[in-house]
């Protein structure tokens, strides 16, 4: 029994240098725990004149070679990008070696072909990295949860939405404000656009959803939206309401055949925990038909969380390789019970309504007809004393559940009335009810 | 290939028959996920003639006829109890039959001996379902976590005293009401003491931290306390001073070269992810030292969350008996890093101090002495305007972080004074700074 488990490692930044940082250290540590031991033989970069923490013999330049290396039985993919990691990642399959990667926009995007030559092949791909790295939910659905069908996942997946709505609500900042706020510490990139467009918790979403119910869903079928356009105003009103505003990836097996897979500003119950998850940790809710709710909280982000799960895959991987077992599959099966998502117009929420309108008696009737005549029920509704900055009254409506068409047609018409100002501010609420 | 793995069950209690209605029902789910057909072909059970939701002919009260059928490769024991349960897994594991258990207080008081034979034997054995069933927790110190070494563990681990204790802080009911309140609602048992005297949190934390810390930890050699002393006005002072209080089995790595472990009702903070696991839910905090702080929620108990964990358990043994694999260890490996749990006495934490004292001047000066001359500092103090039943007015102090020695010493002292009426109330304070 070969005790040895090489390891390729392609790309070194946060992530990659984390997983050698954290291999060196507690490699003793695995060591005892597995039984294996664990060890980089090699490490492909763009740059090799960089100074790095790793011995300089360690680094090429040239993907292939570390690939091909033949004490390299585990490659894992830490460059980012699609074109080339992609490119990385089958030729390490073709190779037959082991692949673990975090790459989440590639595996959203082109996860489908990935796992198809991972299954020709026999060759597995582990991907605990790429979605809420600190929380090992890809290894909750596919193993631990292996039992259920998957009635729902409610996720906080984005650690810099999550710190930026944090410091509105905490502080009442505005979203420029909180934005400057987690980019200086290190919480926001100096490009937020997939953090805050909502896209990066997509691509999460998506891998999730594709694993909880073997089907792959196509990025441009489902429904993302960001924080960009939240309001402090809107925070400060949920909170009257006894809610909190979070960005919530919701997948929901519901009752119409289909999935629905979407990212929103959610309104949450300020009493739900994970209403309590605050600044940029993550959390995933999720409810299975035998296990009934669990959830699961933790870093999403960083060197250390991301290592650890990377780290976790490289141990489940080495130790399937050392037995000659083959390593538990990808667990992307098609089970068919869910043919296909839902189109995003089809999902059914509760909404959160604002509208800036005339201070003047009937306009409550005119928009409550235009929610009438779209089948829309009012569950509450708060026009607060204090007038925006163009004096005009602030009119909040807490929606019944309708579909999302329903709600687009009934805005439309509400927007047109001559007694209110676009545009509205709409927002999901979940009840959990 | 055999694609068929058939399972012999001990006990068709709840778990037990949750274990059978979920594999009836979601058979289709787990044969398209894993490619393997689980089968329940024999279940021992006490009393043959009760009427069942399983058919007759699986029913025999032998369990050695269940062990050796030739057909049964997973011994699923589910029997609870010590002496006979503990026959039945030797037996299993003696005719090289996979054991998967949810017997918490055997794993605590006979897990060195069981894994041991275990190891022996090299035939695995799987225990998800002894601590917090819905919450895969050894599934996540065992692999996910692998790389990581933990620094601690806070769980809120019995059902039953959370559910009582989110009752009385909610309701102002006190102990005895809100217990009978969870008798009356099935979450209490009629024989509450093992959920009410902490020992049931106690066995799943001595699970936790033998397999964390690969050394077995004594039942004599921990501290715990239930929540059957825990006074409502104890519950209403933390709150006033921001804390809720919980049930927490604490399991602390420390810089003291040992491990703590123990369970004791203790105070949280109130913005504290802990603190807003209410009812019969179940929490565990974790910190690992590449991962940092992660969080896993659910229910603990009940056929439905038990029989997930026991169905993911049995999974995994199918799946490597499938592959051929050796199935992952148990992982209880001693890695040396931490020989010993510390004595009681020895460990440290932050207290909350309540006393009843005469309403008169020196009072507080002779209580600071007392703490004092045992080294113990005060962090603050409450003395609120109500009195007790007797007239005597109430003192609250928040000590700083002591021994528990120091704190025995001190308090011996305390309620000898004069003006002082013991018993006094004493609490942990958990602050996670």
């Amino acid at each position: 029994m070969d005790n040895t488990i090489g390891i390729g490692l392609l790309g070194f930044g946060t992530v990659g240098s984390g997983v050698y940082e954290h291999l060196t250290r507690n490699g003793n540590l695995l060591r005892e725990r597995l039984g294996i031991d664990l060890r980089i033989e090699r490490i492909a970069v763009r740059d090799p004149a960089k100074e790095r923490t790793a011995p300089r013999e360690l680094f090429t330049t040239d993907i292939t070679a570390v690939i091909n290396d033949p004490r390299v039985r585990v490659v894992v993919e830490l460059m980012g990008g699609l074109r080339e990691a992609k490119t990385a990642i089958e030729a390490a399959l073709r190779a037959d070696k082991v692949v673990v990667t975090g790459n989440k926009a590639l595996l959203a995007e082109h996860g489908a072909e990935i796992f198809a030559l991972s299954d020709a092949m026999s060759v597995p791909v582990f991907f605990e990295a790429s979605t809420a790295g600190g929380i090992p939910i890809i290894k909750a659905v596919r193993e631990a949860f292996v039992a259920n069908h998957f009635l729902s996942f409610h996720g906080i997946i984005n650690g810099t939405s999550n710190y930026i709505l944090t410091r509105m609500t905490e502080a009442g900042l505005d979203f420029p404000t909180a934005l400057a706020e987690a980019q200086a510490r290190g919480y926001a990139e100096a490009d937020p656009t997939l953090d805050v467009n909502g896209w990066d918790a997509a691509h999460k979403a998506i891998i999730l959803a594709s694993l909880a119910y073997g089907t792959w869903v196509r990025p441009d079928g489902i429904s993302v939206e960001g924080i960009d356009a939240v309001s402090a105003a809107d925070i400060r009103f949920a909170r009257q309401l006894g809610y909190r505003v979070k960005l919530i990836a919701n997948i929901n097996a519901g009752d119409q055949g289909a999935i629905s897979v979407g990212v929103h500003p959610t309104l949450i119950p300020q009493d739900h925990v994970l209403a309590s998850v605050n600044g940029v940790f993550n959390a995933i809710a999720v409810k299975g038909d035998v296990v009934g709710d669990a959830l699961f909280y933790g870093r999403g982000a960083g060197g250390g969380p991301t290592a650890s799960a990377v780290l976790a895959d490289v141990a489940d991987a080495a130790t399937a390789l050392v037995n000659r077992g083959t390593p538990r599959c990808s667990g992307f099966r098609a089970h068919g019970l869910y043919g296909k998502a839902l189109p995003p117009d089809a999902v059914v929420s509760r909404y959160y309504l604002r509208l800036a309108v005339d201070d003047q008696p009937g306009v409550l009737a005119q928009v409550a007809g235009a929610l009438g005549r779209n089948g829309i029920g009012i569950s509450s509704a708060l026009q607060p004393e204090q007038h925006d900055a163009d004096g005009r009254a602030q009119l909040i409506l807490m929606l019944d559940r309708a579909r999302h068409a329903q709600v687009k047609s009934a805005l439309a018409e509400i927007e047109a009335l001559a007694c209110v100002k676009p545009p509205a501010a709409l927002l999901r609420v979940e009840t959990f009810a």
